[in-house]
């Protein structure tokens, strides 16, 4: 059986920028099939947001076990400039391996693989939920990954998605939920005409800017017990007049608004609009996630017994932050976020620590007996 | 003695695109010297807003008698793209003579010359106040000739401008004063940061969006009786932020306020300069002209009268539209401006009556003659 370092090495050592597909789900595959896995493969889309492959592997318990599941991406975001070793040649220096997705999140694809030898198979079924493209638009992804088990009644009754958590030192965070996401295109159309004559023109500008200060003073909410008040920000207006008298004929702007699990995606993009249509001015939403929660509870207690155990560290159950795959797996059952240190995620020389890779494959292997005995 | 019309076609004939020198000025004191006039010429400014020739003639009446001056300016705007004929080569078709300069302004300065002849000498002072910018910055122009009139003692008592001020038939209005004008550029300086943690960042919008609002709620003014309302309007607002879940460092808008003579260019400047700094950001003004008037009363009434005579029209005193030299000659004396119809100035095949250069004549005449024994 290989180390969690080999193993993180070898899925380091074949190249994934998202959407991926083929030699690191060789890789995978190749891992899995060993331990008594059924491995399944797709590929979904074609360019630009494809094509991209997905990997469902299951290694069942005994009848009526509960399934515990580990959802995760094989795609990483571009090495981008200025490594110090090549990006997907795996180096140690000092007690870290380099190479992109050591921490985001081949590392803790790893550790769970790596965790497997400490999981009898007769303690319950227990899945890999592997995707292509986590990174980019996610269309093809994960949301295939949940049809696929719904179509063959293969549903977890636990999942946990191992995405980088943890701040400054391995087990000071999991995320139990994540707030929504929304990017909204104002736009107020008027007529053009010369500032001498301003009855003659119909000045798009005050009407935007009163939807914009509308906007600016909403109170949304004011938080709940686990999520932060919902928060939108103006982040960009534009008219592109250069003629200083003359007065121009369309102002646009745009607003991102990130909220808690009392809005929906929808029902705020409605509340904008009917703001933006009283002022004469339109809004265009484009909803990229929906928020999702798991409230405190068993499941996150499990994993926090898990992490103190091995590193003593009490793990903060947190909201914050963007968004990952876990906004899909919630619709399908309860999702916790837990992983590596998240300091060098998506940046240059992008490494993680061989010792938390240890670490983690025990307390991947500690939380997989526990929910599966819950 | 050369009609009006031959008049105005020399001087469209001498190319003279904004700052003007030589050739049309040589053709204008040409005029004027067989008439009895004193004609001083002086060159000032470099490139890029000059070199300006300036034009000041004088022809004296008696000892004590009043002094009347029409003012203009010689220089036209670029002729631009699709004229029917050469620009600069006078084309009667029809009634119309062609070319540019035909209405703006030097038909009428043409008239005025024209007028001399049935204004005897021993009737007062009549001087031409004649720039080559006024098209353009004005800074070398009309400034300049006052300046020059100051040194020598040799200040009107009365000024007419001769801009076209004549909208649907020649009489119909004439501009007995000008609103100011000033282009406010405001600024909000913040953080950039991550829509996802905007207590990291400082977004200027929200303090942009309060200082515009603000500024669009102003009601500067009621008008009076000779002014409409002064306006504010927003001619811009940029941030120029491609990313939608960044929050930008910085934002900007810019006004254009049209005021009346209620306030000053320095005034209003000051209170919104205010405003902008009360929401964190900055203003920076050009004041581009102050406001002017010379009230309803005699004068007006000359051209009124004049008008009437020749056309039958009551010309309405107005103050609408842009600005023009008249802002420093009023500095000087009562100023009031009356010319031809202006629907063609400043566009491809700008074309003046050949009947209105002939009555304009007579009205300058006439005006002429009633200002210097007022």
């Amino acid at each position: 059986m290989s180390t969690v370092t080999e193993l993180a090495e070898k899925l380091i050592a074949a190249p994934s920028v998202t959407p991926a597909t083929g030699l690191v789900f060789d890789v995978m595959e190749a891992m899995l099939e060993p331990l008594g896995f059924e491995v399944h493969r797709f590929v979904r889309g074609e360019e630009p947001d494809g094509p991209v492959e997905n990997l469902f592997a299951i290694r069942r318990g005994p009848e009526g076990s509960k399934h515990f599941a580990f959802a995760g991406h094989l795609d990483v975001v571009p090495p981008g400039e200025g490594w110090t070793s090549a990006p997907f040649a795996p180096e140690h220096r000092g007690d870290l391996l380099y190479g992109r997705g050591a921490v985001d999140m081949k590392g803790s694809i790893a550790a769970m693989v790596a965790a497997m030898a400490d999981v009898p198979e007769d303690a319950g079924t227990v899945s890999f939920i592997i995707t292509g493209d986590e990174e980019g638009p996610a269309v093809y992804g994960t949301r295939a990954l949940i049809d696929f088990m719904i179509e063959r009644g293969d549903t977890p009754d636990l999942c946990l998605v191992g995405e980088p958590t943890s701040v400054n030192r391995l087990g000071d965070m999991m995320k139990i939920g994540r707030r929504g996401s929304v990017n909204i295109w104002l736009e107020v159309n008027g007529t053009q005409g010369h500032v001498a004559y301003p009855h003659l023109a119909d000045n798009p500008l005050p009407k935007l800017v009163a939807i914009m200060a509308e906007l600016d003073a909403l109170v949304l909410d004011e938080g709940t017990d686990w999520f932060q008040p919902s928060n939108l920000e103006i982040t960009d207006m534009e008219v592109g007049n250069p003629a200083h008298n003359v007065i121009p004929a369309k102002a646009t702007a745009r607003i991102s608004i990130r909220f808690n699990d009392t809005h929906s995606g929808e029902s705020l993009s409605r509340h904008i609009m009917e703001i933006a249509e009283k002022h004469g001015g339109v809004a265009r939403p484009i909803i990229s996630g929906e928020p999702f929660l798991t409230p405190p509870g068993e499941f996150s207690q499990i994993i926090a017994d898990a992490v103190k155990a091995e590193t003593g560290v009490d793990p903060e159950p947190s909201t914050t932050g963007g968004t990952s795959d876990a906004r899909f797996l919630r619709s399908v059952c309860p999702v916790i976020e837990f992983g590596l240190c998240n300091a060098t995620m998506h940046k240059r020389d992008e490494a993680v620590a061989v010792a938390d890779l240890e670490t983690l494959a025990r307390i991947y292997a500690r939380v997989t007996r526990a929910a599966l005995s819950a």
